[in-house]
This record gives C-alpha cells, structure tokens and sequence, in this order.
C-alpha cells in the first residue's frame, strides 16, 4: 500500500490532520469518507430552487479565539464580518437572547440599571428554599435566575431539547445558565468570527485539495466489502478514526447516548420569513426547538427577493441510525465512555480524534485546534520518523 | 521660509492632507492648531481617576466601506472588532435602536414578522391625511412611520436635539425616519468598523510622526501676535485651511448657523451604570438626548470594575464661541455657503477643507476619503510642480 496515513472521515477534524500529515510529513494521505461528500456537519449545500446556501447539518457559525487557528482556516477561506444573534418567541412576544439586560428591561416593561436587575434577579432567585436547589433542573434554574425568566426564557425549551420535564431532569446537568447585565447579546465572544465567504463548501474543499491527499466518499470503514475496512487496515498502516468510538468496537461496551436533531427544511415565497437567521422558540406547545432561515447568514449575498429557506428544527434522542450530533453525557455514558478509552488504548497505531471519536461536543474550532495539536505531538514525529516517537504514547 | 505647505488644523482633515504632502511629494508640512492637542474632534484623553479612555468631543465610531480609507489607516492603528449598537429609553423602558423589528415586537408585545410588521406601520402611516404631510415635522414623521412609533421614538428625541417642537419643523428637514424590518440593530452599515486598539490620541500621533510634519499647537490663525497669522501667508505659501469657512472672511457674508452639544461628564460609583455605551433618551421631560458611557467601547480592555466614567449630551445652538459639531443647514445657510464659495474662490492658493471649511457633516472616513482625493487632484500635482497643476482651479 502506498498510503502512509489513512484518515476514517473528512470532518473538520479529519481534514485538519490530512493537510498538516501531507503538508508537514509529506505523507501520502487517504482519507475514507461514508457519506457522499466530505466536510462532515460543517458541509453545506446549495438550495437548486433559491441558489440560497443551506448548512445541510444545522446552522454552522465559525468563531474563535485561537490565533493558530484562525490564521490556520485563512490559508482557506476568508470570512465575511457576520456575527452571530439569535432571538426568541415566548409566548407571542419577541426578545433577544441569551437573556441580557436588554430582554430583561423588555420581559419587566423596565429601564433597569445592571445594579438594579442584578438585585431584582437575586431576590427572585432567592424565593426557592435554599434546600430545595438541588432537586431537581427547574428548581436549580429558579435558584440561578429566578421563576419569571427561568419559566419564559428556560423551562419550555430545555423540556423540548431533553423530551423531558425539566421537573424530571437532574439539578446536575446545569451549574450556571446564561444571564448577561448588559445589552450584549452577540451570541459568541470569541475575537474573530464569521461565515467562509463562498460558504463552507468551497472551504472544506480547498483543505482537502494537496496532491497528497486523496478521498474515497461513499466508502465505509466498516464495510468489509470494500478494501480498506477496519480489519484490513488496523495495525498494518497508521490510522485516524473520527467515526463514533462505541461503534468501532462493535457497542462491546454499550451504546453512547446522542442526542440528533430532525431538520423540515422548507422553500417560502416570500423574501423574509422571520427578519434574522435564528428564532428560538421557547413555547412547549410549539413542538420545533428554533427556526433558521439561511439567507440572513449570508446578507452580502444577492438572494432572491421573492424566496427564502427555512429549517425548523426538533430535538430528541439518536437511535443507532440517527446521526449523532449532542453527547447527553449521563453518568452510565461517561463509565462507558472511560471503559472504551481503555479499548482505544491497545489499539495499535489507531488516534481516536474528533467530535465522535472521543464523544465530546467540539465546536469547529476545537475540532481544527484539537487536530493541530495532536498532529504536533503524536502523528507528526511518528510520520517524520523522529527518534522516540511512539504513535500509541499518548493516543 | 522652509515650509512647502500650511495647514491649518489638525483634524482628520488637516493630518491626512499633511501626510501625504510629506510623503508623497517629500514636502515640508507645518501645521497650525488651535487648540492644546491635535487630532481635532477625533481626539480622546485618559480619564485620570479611572484610566478609562474618554472621547474629549463626543463618541467617535470609526467605521468606513471605503477600501483605500481603510487601508491608510490601517498604517498608523489596528481597529477592535467593536461593533456600535445603540438603545434607547422612553417613558420607563429601554428599546433597541434604530426601530426594527425587535423594537417593533417589544412595542407591540407581539411576533410580527418582517410582512406583518410591515402591513402594521403601513396602515398606521396611512390614518393621516394625505394632504396634511407636508404640513410640519410631526405630520410627516407620522405619514411615514404611523403615530405610535413616531411619538416613542422620534417626536421627543428631535424636539430635544432641535430645541423646537417638531410641530414647529418644517416637514422638508425629514424624507425618511429609519424602520429596519429584520432584528438587525448595528449602528452602520459598512464594511469596516471598530476602534482604534489603542486609543485615538495614539493613531493621529502616529499620523503626525514624519520627520517632515511640524505642529504647532495653542496657535490660531486668526492670532495676528503669532507669526503663521492669515495676512502673513496668504499668497504666500500653499494653504490648507480647515477652520470655519465664516471666521475665514470675517463673517462677511452672514454666520453660518451650527449646532453644539454641552458634555456633562462624571465619574459614577459603579462597574457599570448603564449596561451599554450609547443609550438615548427620548423623553421631553430628561433634558438630555443621550448618555454615553465609555467603558463598554473598549469591553477588551482591563478598566476598573468599581467606576466608570459617563457624559451625558445636550443639544444646543451653537453661538459664535461654541464648538461648532453639526450644521444647521437652514435656507438661509445655504445661501451664506453659496456667498462664501464665491469668496474662496478668490483666495490665492488656499484650499478650504474638511467638516469647518466647507460646513458639511463629514465622518471621519469621509474627511478622510476627502483629504485623500483632494491632494490627488489638487495639492499633489501642485506640488511635485506637474505642468499645468493649478492650484485655485478644483479648490
Ligand atoms: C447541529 C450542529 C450544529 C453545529 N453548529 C456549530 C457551530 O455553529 N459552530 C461550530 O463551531 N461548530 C458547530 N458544530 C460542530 C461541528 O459540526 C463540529 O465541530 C465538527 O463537525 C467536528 O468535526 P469532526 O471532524 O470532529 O466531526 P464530523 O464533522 O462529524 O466528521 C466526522 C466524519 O466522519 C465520517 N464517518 C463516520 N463514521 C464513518 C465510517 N464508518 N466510515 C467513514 N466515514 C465515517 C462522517 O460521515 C463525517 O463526515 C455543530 C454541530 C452540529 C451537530
Ligand atoms: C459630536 C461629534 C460626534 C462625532 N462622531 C463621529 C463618529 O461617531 N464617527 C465618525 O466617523 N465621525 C464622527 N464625527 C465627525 C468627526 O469628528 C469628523 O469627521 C472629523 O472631526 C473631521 O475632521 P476635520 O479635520 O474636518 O475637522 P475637525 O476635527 O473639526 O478639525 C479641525 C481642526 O481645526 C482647528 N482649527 C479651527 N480653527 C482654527 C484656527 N483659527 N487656527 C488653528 N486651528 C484651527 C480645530 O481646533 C480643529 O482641531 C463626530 C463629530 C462630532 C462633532
């Protein structure tokens, strides 16, 4: 085999550690991909009704602090100054999110100075008995903010998100929920942030283009009717797997629990369906979680006029052939989860890495950051054949 | 004398002008200002108790779609990824500014979208009678937005900033009120915003760092007691005039009207008093039309979490010892301006520039933007001593 890496996934991850394998090590890469296009979630595609790009797996905002990787995904792409708010409807009313001072002032009809909410938001939060915090996610989240903002702002939309009363849910699961005391509400705070230019697409495409790296799409890892399989490969050639970590090992441990997300993705006739990219909706009797309209990501763009796409989007939980997007991270999925890294460990030059691989929600940023580092301390020297380097070390 | 080229002020204007005589054409700048610093309006100081960054004239938000602008600046400062927002306070409670969508739902407790939002002012723009428009301020303001929106948020705000009922405006003053029907609240629209990293008072020292550029500052033109008085030089070295056109000739043709703004500035007790750095008041009964607070222009900087530094603004008229910040623009004025450019034209070798020379609104990019196209046509040629450059020609 002329392969000197083969990478399973063409995520960001994936992708990542492909240019630096083939850039850095001069390594001849492949990269094994089961879906048709590479990219994973961040991928994006092109409405043929509208021309308007739609990010096929969700909403995808790029956002980060790193300055290694914000000049690493500039060799790529640039970004257009877009920044990121999100709204709610509650109970037939609009307000901005996360909650900041400026909901605040709206929900209470008020000018509240900071000092003044602050105060105003203790003292609600303070009518729980103190001993009763722990109880249970709605009495935890009355204690953080207190019954007005947790019942509008909280309540409807964790219970759609988890398919469960929050009365039900643990108090464990929230240590602090969002309260801003001023009129911020950019949704991240990273230093830079924005969308790629031509999209995510074109992006993703540009990584994987180096004359070293080649990419086989439709072609699953696990398929043992294809070449390069897991049995074929494992132990014969250094591997990087970004596939889910419970699925290679054939669920010998059990099943990691994920939550997916059902996308109605829908054309409008109109030229602007709700005013922004992402309405919340925090009503239980609603049944979808928000509402995305994709042209307000892209406002530099000539779209349309007279059209718009849409995507309501329904949370719950993945089964085995759902795509897995959100770890639920129980207490039974985190003893799984240090039971399969016991596997990962005696897996002979196999670097479990990724949002799937190593069950952690990464945003890209971490993804891309995650995949520099690891080339840089594990796959880099193994594939410069430095003294010492030990591909299992630290995988 | 060894001075290739006066100018007088030291404003955006005046600095850029001085900056590419020097480097350009290598010539010998002197500038003559007025006042104690440079950098007219743009100018800010460091409050000595707090340390926090004051903007000695009112808040300066650099902002530009302009590439070759943005690219000069660049030279001499980094921006921040600051991005304006203003609010808004009325009758106890704190709406988004400029009126969009979400000030639109907030107003009406309601979930319109951009359509129905639309269809809503339409019909509430449409309950005055056409013929009456055009009657005064008030009436047109409510043709073009409806009554309700008008009165919140225009009527008591344009009273303030005009000193006179809108009732008593004459209606041609307005030709569109601002009603954005998507959640978009930026302040601009440009490509380019942010502020200087580290502060104004260091980007125009920057400007004015050539070996090549002497200041002069506590000088006036007008001084006949100092030698770079106007009958000393006019005539006799290429001029760069950015003072008051009117003050140029005396007055003789009729004072041109401005209005000013009173800074009321104090240092408050508090991290944060009011949550954000603009919020306007658009209520008759509060004297003031804004208040800034200039902590939450620099959120990346290390400033005291246990006091701030807010002024609030006043409008005024400006009488002929004011600062002179906003044209009026009345009829009146307008023939004045018309009298004095005939005036100017006559002045040997004097070039009347920036926001005081030619009684215009200019921001910063665009007394920028001017200086730069006005050297390219006028002061370069002059001075490199192309054949045919005219100096009065353009001017
Ligand atoms: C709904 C949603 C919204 C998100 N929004 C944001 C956001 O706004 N901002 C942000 O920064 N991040 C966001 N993310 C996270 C972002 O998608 C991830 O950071 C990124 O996808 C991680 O890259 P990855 O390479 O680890 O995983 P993935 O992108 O999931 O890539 C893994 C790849 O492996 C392939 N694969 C799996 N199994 C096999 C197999 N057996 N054989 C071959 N190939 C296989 C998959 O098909 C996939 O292409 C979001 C994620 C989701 C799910
Ligand atoms: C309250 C206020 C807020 C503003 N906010 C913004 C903003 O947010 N964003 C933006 O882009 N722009 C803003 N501007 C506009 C900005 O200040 C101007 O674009 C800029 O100042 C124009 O530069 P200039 O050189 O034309 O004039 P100025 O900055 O006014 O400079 C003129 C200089 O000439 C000097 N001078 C006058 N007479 C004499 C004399 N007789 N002898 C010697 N010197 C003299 C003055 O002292 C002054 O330094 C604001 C302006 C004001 C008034």
């Amino acid at each position: 085999m002329d392969t000197d890496l083969v990478i399973v996934g063409s995520g960001l991850f994936g992708l990542t550690m492909a240019r630096r394998a083939a850039e850095d090590a001069g390594a001849r890469v492949l990269i094994i991909e089961k879906r048709s296009h590479i990219g994973g979630n961040a991928y994006s595609h092109t409405d043929p009704e509208t021309g308007i790009e739609v990010h096929t797996y969700g909403a995808h905002l790029f956002h980060t602090s790193n300055e290694r990787v914000w000049e690493f995904v500039n060799r790529f792409t640039s970004f257009t100054n877009y920044v990121h708010r999100v709204y709610t409807t509650v109970d037939g009313v609009v307000y901005p999110m996360p909650v900041n001072l400026g909901t605040i002032n709206q929900f209470f009809s008020a000018a509240y100075s900071p000092d003044e909410a602050r105060a105003l938001i203790a003292s609600q939060a303070a009518e729980i008995d103190e001993g009763r915090a722990d109880e249970n996610f709605r009495t935890k989240g009355i204690s953080l903010v207190g019954e007005p903002l947790f019942r509008a702002f909280f309540e409807g939309y964790t219970a759609k998100q988890w398919q469960t009363d929050p009365e039900d849910l643990p108090a464990s699961i929230v240590s602090r929920l969002p309260v801003r005391y001023t009129y911020d509400n950019r949704y991240f705070s990273d230093t830079w942030e924005g969308l790629p230019t031509d999209g995510y697409a074109a992006w993703l495409e540009r990584m994987a283009d180096h004359p070293n790296i080649t990419i086989m799409c439709d072609t699953d890892f696990f398929d043992e009717s294809q070449p390069y399989h897991r049995d074929a490969l494992v132990g014969k050639v250094p591997l990087v797997y970004t596939g889910p970590l419970d699925r290679y090992f054939d669920y010998s441990r059990g099943e990691l629990g994920w939550r997916t997300i059902d996308f109605e993705t829908e054309v409008k006739p109109v030229g602007d369906f709700q005013g922004t990219s992402v309405m919340n909706y925090g009503d239980r009797d609603v049944a979808y979680t928000r509402i995305h309209e994709f042209r307000h990501f892209h406002p530099e763009r000539d779209y349309p006029r007279d059209k718009t796409v849409i995507a309501r989007e329904y949370s719950r939980f993945a089964g085995r052939d759902d795509e897995p997007y959100y770890p639920v991270n129980t207490d039974a999925d985190r003893e799984k989860l240090l039971a399969y890294r016991e596997l990962a460990k005696d897996e002979p030059k196999v670097l479990f890495g990724g949002r799937l691989g190593t069950y952690k929600y990464l945003d890209m940023h971490m993804a891309i950051a995650s995949a520099l580092s690891r080339y840089d301390a594990i796959v880099g020297p193994y594939l410069r054949g430095e003294d010492g380097a030990q591909w299992g070390a630290l995988a």
